[in-house]
């Protein structure tokens, strides 16, 4: 098999970074090196993360002293704007990187920078990264340098379309409706006011209805998927008083029964599942493990409106984990390793 | 002013009844003088919900036993099926009744069976029944001795299409696709494995997406609006983790911006609030409270694609405080008497 | 009856701020005149707090240009450090003053001194001011010009406490301890990490556990209840993860039964209810309510030990309920004026 | 090492059930044979538990027909009063048996007849079983046959207590105090109202003040750390809205520092964390995870008595993890196997 590999996580103190340290300490051939954080430089992980007390011997680094040039792969695990700037150091060192963040996720910079509202560091490595949604890119990410880590909300659209799209179910222009919900985690690990239990607890909210940034991810996926692909993409993300968990409802006109496209094209996909009639995925089912699950069903009362459910972990299949699976793929280990523990229920 | 009424509950142990109970301790014109309960009689309300205690002296009666025939109006709290069997004998001796069951919701009656699975007791009560909600037929419900009391997701979806459809915003043969969601108390207060904390809490998931028993009556609501309307409705009901409160979004077609037929037709309802441009509700801003925010925003990048959102309290403008709302206005007194107290926040 | 009084509110953006309008909107002789935030200055109230649309047309004034010296009585909701600097010049002027902060609860400056690390501006007044928890100072305060509003924990274990502690229940020189949790409502509307949905939700814990600043409060509750009282006190807080309320679980070593002059004593207070045996209180009994109740519980196995369970909501009896109480005691309207709303349940 | 061992599961249909279904998963020597339910009986796990979709090809089998016998372990996951029934003529064909319910954990049969209110069914087994709390009975486990599992309460109330009794820092005579915690998880899966999310949800409560059947179990564990141990233990469990995770704090009067004592008993042991001063637990930070984290600290203001703060995950450490533990000893396996994930974090 494989030998051990060497990690390094850029930005480690949010809720990405700290769920690749929860599900790397089961990885047998990976192994963290360096952990950086410039605000917590020189903590011990234990003393940061009481949780992960006794699970690594590791101290934050500030990010110019860690030793990422000594890892065989870099997470970055940071806000947009920062692995731009310095993954392309260590990418033309050789280091593989992953990125987290949103900085190489569209090849369209014009797009990307109208939704960031910053200028691209470094548009030709964007040109370059893969799109790390394996199901869509397994090929292209066994041989990649730098694979851009797919957002949550695009994880869990795509998927489903994926089979939907290129098997031609769709009627000709008409529009995809994804209305989508995400527990909190999603929003990150900041002192926000909106975040806090008294103000996300026992509450639900629609956010950002004018326009997500994660509207023009799931836009380019839909055109990678089809060329010229003929839908209207309308999509609503809303905010659950829940810790993790995303669920998506999309709504589609179908011209033909979109159920065997589905289930054949993940008949072989370790993390999708595609449940059988009648059954409704809950996001429970799939919390702190790296699997999406997916239901589709035709609407009540009307003839080609289908209604589709996908559920995943927005900081496992979301973030971290589907980020190991690329690592994974990228390294030629097995697919699932430190992947396959069991969902947490209840 | 009027003088004080003598109010009986059927009923009162469930989400509904106890929220009857809170709201009508305020009116300042209603008294309750009965309660009833099969499985509860003999206990003193103080006994059975101790939230009550000092506010009522009352205990559960049998319904066979309770004074309902002293009571100038009865509300039904009660699982569809009882009303239908109950009621027609106090309507026959004069006592208005406001079921918040299903029972008399539905003008068809083959509809309504074909949902409900059971015959229906009494149909030619459900011609003269009222429908209840009070935007719509405020007239018609000053006169009515039968009032059924809408669902919890026709409220929260009908309010705003009411304007809409009307007005003739939508474009012709667009469906109508209704993503609603429900806090846990919507599922009443019956032990249930799939209601419990650790089943329920933390978790996101669709339900009866084949089919959900509000569906016939959005339907109902919407040919009431315009007759031989010609928009499909597409509803799917979700279950989020929070106990209290409603969130409907829903998706328009639309030929003309129908923010000011909104604003305009609810400028003068003390219940509907219609938020500015750009603010979007969110279901905490009305916990406890009889209040519908309702919020509308055209779908970023799509012409004619509008996204309407839409809040209330399942319990509150969903069930009871609508049902105190109607009796109000049966009643003729001030329309929100006991329903003025401001949403708890946090 | 009383005439109508002006009230002004300084720092009104925070929870015990907002659950002042709450509750005032329901009073029949008070009437809001004006807030005040630093932050939030010229924004209408119902802007920040969408909860509040359509109940009060007012905005936010900075502290130094609202109209407070136009108030009868003016409610400090303030981090503590504020109403010392503030209030005194209100206070010469005539104006009554209700503080919710610290500042004038602990008569012993030394003390409070050594617990809130500043130097106190007019201890003057806090000579003066009237230590407000109503079942234990109801005459002084009814001539107080300046009152100390309690801490939500010395509320919780101070009720029990004193008729147990002046019936003289208690055995010479055992602990009093006090196992005390919050609702993270008690924490602020501040934006810190340990305080997100994220953190606090799905958790347990204790907290400042070498010493919280309510002890020192609630032993100079235990020595103004009796002078040279012989008990030490224990107190631990923890945070559970609900919005409001508060629990306390207090053990006593009882030299005789202490139920009799705990319901005695109780008897004819509006807001304290003490519990029929074998029955124990939950916080939500008393959620968005100023009631507090109390059981009391003979330790099983144990010849003197005595279990007493104590529940208020923070943000009402704990804050600003019993700050509205005081108002209504210092203005001589009925004390439940505003507060007579039934507890939310469920 | 050890070759794979078969287990066998009775009343796998809750949590305790579940969480062992979830563990044994990653036992890289363990496979689950059989698991049994009467009233599932044919369905197929992954039917019945979603989370558990492609991990078991496993269906419930009738007790009475599952091949419990061909098992080398089986675990009961029942409620009290079926082990002692049908654990015997397994254990007399020689098969090991751990049992999570009360059966066979109080080796006074009176006092255990006294608190479940049934006679016992094979008090010759009771005086067998070794009771299973590792950190205390080890190498007993390692020869037994009959484990009797503790109960969560037990667990982290005996875990702390067990070197401070044995060391002899506690005064002569002076109570312990127990106030315990736990998440509703540990009421199981039992459709009951006051279990509902709209019930135990955004609530805080004591239950079972007159006498927890914990009570007496602590009590042995008391009186087998040192016999004829003079202190009193007063116990009061509470419920937190919380799914998973259990919180002790306990009150002890010290007659010398007892963290010395705490920290060297557990330097060795794998699933024991004693703080560091100054840091206190949290139940989020063993969540999943069969670790139970301990802190020590001396009460503010006291000469002599000290806080024990003590956290597990009830499921976990507090029932099928330290079953699988248990396994782990009694098979020579490593004691950390199938139990060495991180705790989940957020």
């Amino acid at each position: 098999m494989s030998q051990n590999i060497r990690v390094g996580i850029v930005g480690a103190t949010g809720y990405t970074g700290s769920e690749l340290l929860r599900l790397l300490a089961q990885h047998p051939h990976a192994k963290v090196h360096t952990v950086t954080s410039r605000s917590e430089a020189g903590v011990h992980l234990a003393d940061y993360f009481p949780a992960l007390r006794g699970v690594y011997d590791l101290s934050f680094a500030r990010p110019q002293e860690a030793p990422l040039h000594e890892c065989d792969v870099v997470f970055f695990a940071t806000p947009h704007g920062i692995a731009m700037q310095q993954a392309p150091e260590l990418l033309e060192k050789g280091t593989k990187i992953i990125d987290l963040s949103a900085d190489y996720r569209i090849k369209n910079i014009d797009i990307w920078e109208k939704w960031y509202h910053v200028k691209h560091q470094s548009p030709e490595w964007a040109a370059k990264a893969v799109y790390g949604l394996v199901e869509m890119n397994r090929d292209a990410i066994r041989n990649a340098q730098l694979v851009a880590n797919p957002g949550c909300y695009p994880t869990a659209v795509t998927l489903p379309l994926l089979p939907l799209i290129s098997s031609g179910c769709l009627k000709e222009n008409t529009p995809i409706i994804a209305n989508c919900i995400s527990g909190v985690s999603g929003a990150g690990r900041n002192a926000r006011i909106g975040n806090l239990l008294c103000e996300a607890g026992d509450n639900f909210k629609a956010y950002a209805v004018g326009g997500h940034r994660h509207l023009p991810e799931i836009q380019e996926n839909i055109q990678n998927i089809q060329a010229n692909c003929p839908h209207e993409l309308i999509f609503v993300p809303h905010l659950a008083p829940m810790i993790r968990g995303m669920h998506a409802t999309i709504y589609l006109h179908c011209q033909n029964n979109p159920r065997k496209p589905l289930e054949d094209f993940y008949a072989h996909h370790a993390f999708v599942d595609v449940l059988p009639e009648g059954i409704y995925p809950e996001t429970r089912s799939v919390r702190a493990s790296n699997i999406c699950r997916i239901a589709i069903e035709k609407a009540p009362g009307n003839d080609n409106m289908w209604i589709v459910l996908s559920v995943i972990d927005n900081l496992v299949k979301g973030a971290a984990g589907q980020a190991i699976q690329n690592m994974n793929i990228m390294f030629d280990f097995n697919e699932t390793s430190a992947l396959n523990t069991p969902p947490l229920m209840p």
